[in-house]
């Protein structure tokens, strides 16, 4: 028997009955009140939000609500079920925009370094010029031109026609006072000359915007930052919207070989990031042609595919980028290939400098991750820096030389290529611990959720506890006489439960399979076999290291002591690891700060080696020597072997 | 009685009975036959050409047919008569424009100096690459611009994002060689940095194209010029499209200052200039888009509309323009503001240089005038170099100063304030000879067909035989005594008939008027006010005056004896006068041609001082002493005196 309950909905005044039980946002579809869910019912995005004026709902989730929003009955329609009948009240959503940007505070990140304006190399200037008369017919540009020569020593300043088509009218509107945007210089145009970016009537000194923003496969981010103070005073985060076109780098440039795959590409992510630009401009009130100055970092193919140059040599042998340093772009530049009006939404001057990457697999976000990490600073300690994705991306060095690679790990760490893997979003199971007594699990869920899959830090923290209680063997294979009824064989072969189904969200058992081992496996003996072969190759042994710096958005979720028992890094004193988070838009906001920032990150470039893995006939041989827990030569895991014969 | 005559046309099948005498276009129309008259049936364009099969026509111009033509039955419908039953087939239209374009031959512009490739700034190169390998994963972007500097010294080259996207396929196409495009150098960037314009798979160094244009206030100008030679390969003029909105620059300007008026003139000159472009590109055979370099003409209202900055200030107290040297600019970033895809005509990379104008009356035009007039040659001979339109503009130096001015003549010069005035083309009177005895006259019209009105040159004429014969006295009041129908108060006030109705294409007499005088004497007392303020400015008078250098159409179909009877032009023996023709577009070419003659031009706005006549408290003087002729002061004028003695 089902219980059904009546909602109804204000202010479009429908009722419906539904099971106890139903999401608010199924039975507002029911009922045909629209509800906007563009997240897709992850309750990540919090639009759907609705206020219950009457009766029970159970919240699963109250992500982007704060308490005080709850109190006063705000629930997310996709992430809250009815327990009994209930009224509805949908707010406009305009209201919930407001709400949520209010929730939504920059957290606040500290200057990398002591900062002034001019760091950089965008100014502002007001000029009051002598008005022009019968006697002193001198046209607005020269005169224009004249007064910041004679009064700000900048000399030959250049200007694009939309510039120039707006000098007149400002002119004239100020009064002949003019407040002027000039960029003095860029990295690829050191010595000039400078491009006058804006002429506005009057003054207007107040602000000076400028946007980092981060490229990544997965996810993009914007941070909004103040150029006069050098403060992020936005932050925001979307999923590229690429992904819908493929997971990974491969499938993306498969997907912009055909057709006009890539101009829909590059419109897609031009969209995401307009989307975040947008926001950011709107919580901190300005206007997006307030923003002068862009820095730009993301793996390669992000990077041709935001500048829609063809990617296609990435993907085949000899794995060619067309351009590893872009020229600085003006950014009415970077438009849609196919649609011109649009454009990447700042102002249409400001220069869009995207930052070097030194190969096919060792983009912009590494050179930019390697800035912001510190180990090109003035310690001269050997510095292991590494960015695992669907990519494991590494980079080995101290102050004086860098040696970086690139080995495809597959996707296994971003959840797919697992039959329960999944992204690390709510219901994902993100850590594990198994008894070895009795082999059962304890795990915790995003979202304190029921799970509905395993993301990468999960499956790492499985793989380490399945090796420690005995579940898998050294080879990474399930141990079938186990006594529990959580080893077994399985449709997909052996498989051990993680989650029986009675606790999930779909009710059938979360498991981890051999063949899902397997994956992992080679994924964690990929990387590994990187870092060695990146020691070796400079006559070094992991045993040098003396830090491992770990950048990227899943960097910042693993578990080290599982991640070394697996051997997926190396077997080094907790204190050696430092986790690092975005470190590409980091590098991206610290290039934005200071010229001399951005110069050392093309020199960081230049002076980093590639190795080119699939080139290098020890690759295979380190691999399959990393196709073990945690590794065949057991010597270079010494406290994962303690730890094992202690249990 | 009319008679009446049957019109059939094919492949339509339409028959229509005419009177005789019916123009077969506008039979075309009665019978609902479409024929494209785009020239308004002026017999200009030869769109309109029909083949008649049959019966009697009278053709009252062949413009745009050959011999052959008319001999294989050829006839203009709006220039063609029917004189009986005809019939008459409608050619399809491509065969129409095969056959001009056939008809059209580029007359010979001779070199104006000994040219060599070397001498202008865009070079075209083959290069082959070593391709990329495991061993050598260099980005196709580093690979090119090290062969570049390695081969042929060409260091820091640059390009813009559409050319980057060219560069993967095209080095992959064409297997490791490709032809590419650089501009080394522009004026506004001597010492570079050099830009690539484009990437060809394979080897293309056949040819190597440019085009220089003129933007005339009523006609435009393309010279396609082929680099490798330096010589002038195809030319082509057409009415500027922007002459509905407003027959001078003054009632542009104010159009342009209402709605979308700018935007619209933009787009309706550029509209122009691509039919000239493709134009000039078929005869050639060749693409638009491998036109690599253009240089521009024009006065300044004309470079501020082409690149639509606002003109409004050109107009107003105290005269003055936005930019009188333009940055170069690369021919995408010139589309129409509201059309983006509608952009000048030739490849997006090409430089597109504007001609640097001084001032809001004495353009590009004039500067480029004045190089190609060669009055800044060697020889120290003071010269007085004019163009006469609706402005006079002039220029007076040698080779080590220069003064210019502007006088608005109004726009009685072209025909316009002239109650019978009319653009010299088909039907205008163009040349007057008055008999003293009888005062009867004859006249030359254009085209040698029944007058509709007269031009220009046919005023200076007309002034100056009505002047010699004494029908006007000197302060150009007509003798209502004299003893001829020809003088009669008429509607307009006193007037003077030119062509009686029976010889007239409209029937009615062609008349001048008391007012019409009135007009043509304010414009050349503004003209020659013009040339004694300059002269006396710096000391001189007009008897200084070695050569005088007439540019402009206009000017090239003056009768000088006619122009000096009036005071127009000076009193100097006649071959101290030089028609040099268009020395707008003349210029453009040379400056196109050469690095070194475009950065004189430079020098020549630099070194030229500009007389604002209107802040000159002598003007008023100058011009009330001219408003008689040929002038209050006769000694100005011996000769004319001592002629106007022995009559």
């Amino acid at each position: 028997m089902v219980t059904m309950c009546k909602v109804k909905f204000f202010p479009a005044d429908r009722e419906i009955e539904v099971p106890v039980g139903t999401l608010l946002s199924d039975a507002a579809q029911q009922a045909g009140v629209g509800l906007q869910v563009p997240c897709g019912g992850q309750g990540r995005c919090g639009r759907c939000a609705v206020i219950v004026e009457e009766g029970p709902v159970r919240r699963r989730s109250t992500a982007r609500l704060s308490p005080d929003d709850v109190a006063a009955g705000y629930a997310l329609a996709c992430q809250t079920s009815v327990e009994g009948d209930v009224v509805v009240r949908v707010p406009p959503q305009e209201k919930i925009e407001r709400r949520l940007k209010q929730g939504k505070r920059a957290e606040e990140v500290a200057l990398p370094f002591p900062y002034e304006v001019y760091d950089q190399s965008v100014r502002k200037y007001v000029i009051t010029l002598d008005p022009p008369s019968l006697q002193d017919q001198m046209d607005d540009w020269s005169r224009l031109q004249w007064a910041l020569a004679r009064r700000h020593d900048i000399r030959g300043v250049q200007a694009s026609l939309p510039v120039l088509r707006k000098l007149g009218p400002a002119l004239r509107e100020g009064e002949w006072t003019v407040t002027v945007v000039v960029e003095l210089s860029a990295w690829d145009r050191p010595e000039g000359p400078p491009r006058l970016l804006d002429v506005l009537p009057g003054e207007h000194l107040e602000s000076l915007w400028a946007a980092a923003i981060d490229i990544g496969t997965t996810s993009n981010h914007v941070w909004l930052v103040d150029l006069i103070s050098g403060k992020v005073m936005s932050q925001q985060a979307d999923y590229n919207g690429q992904i819908a076109r493929g997971e990974d780098v491969i499938s993306r440039i498969i997907y912009a070989s055909k057709g006009n795959g890539r101009e829909e590409l590059q419109r897609l992510v031009i969209e995401t990031l307009n989307r975040l630009l947008e926001q950011a401009a709107q919580e901190r009130s300005i206007r997006t042609d307030e923003i002068y100055k862009v820095v730009v970092a993301g793996n390669s193919t992000m990077i041709h595919l935001f500048t829609a140059i063809p990617p296609e040599s990435i993907r085949l042998m000899p794995f060619i980028t067309v351009v590893n340093q872009m020229p600085t772009i003006p950014a009415r530049e970077i438009c849609c290939v196919t649609d011109p009006s649009l454009g990447l939404r700042v102002n249409p001057e400001a220069t869009v400098d995207c930052l070097p990457g030194i190969a096919s697999y060792v983009g912009a976000d590494i050179t930019s991750g390697v800035i912001s990490s510190g180990m090109c600073g003035e310690e001269e300690q050997l510095t292991l820096f590494v960015d695992i994705g669907t990519n494991g991306e590494m980079v080995l060095g101290d102050c004086t030389w860098l040696i970086s690679c690139a080995c495809s790990a597959g996707p296994a760490f971003e959840g797919a290529g697992v039959v329960h893997g999944m992204r690390a979003t709510i219901g994902a199971i993100e850590e594990v611990w198994i008894n070895p007594q009795d082999y059962e699990v304890t795990y915790r869920v995003i979202g304190d959720e029921k799970p509905r899959g395993i993301c990468g830090s999960g499956l790492i923290s499985l793989m380490a506890e399945m090796f420690a209680a005995g579940i898998v063997d050294k080879s990474g294979n399930i141990d079938l006489t186990l006594s529990s009824e959580r080893v077994r064989e399985g449709e997909h072969g052996v498989e051990y439960v993680v989650a029986w189904g009675n606790e999930t969200a779909s009710g059938a058992d979360v498991v981890i399979t051999a063949v899902d081992i397997d994956n992992l496996m080679r994924a964690k003996a990929a990387i590994y076999a990187g870092f060695s072969i990146l020691a070796r190759s400079v006559g070094l042994t992991l045993d040098d290291v003396g830090q491992v710096l770990i950048g990227g958005a899943f960097g910042q979720y693993i578990n080290v002591e599982n991640a070394v028992q697996i051997g997926l890094l190396p077997d080094k004193p907790f204190d050696s690891f430092h986790f690092l988070g975005n470190t590409s838009v980091r590098g991206a906001y610290m290039a934005l700060l200071s010229q001399d920032v951005r110069r050392r990150v093309t020199d960081i470039g230049e002076m980093m080696t590639y190795l080119e893995l699939s080139a290098d006939n020890t690759f295979f041989d380190e691999f399959n020597a990393a196709m073990f827990l945690p590794h065949t030569d057991e010597s270079q895991f010494p406290t994962v072997m303690a730890r094992l014969e202690g249990r």
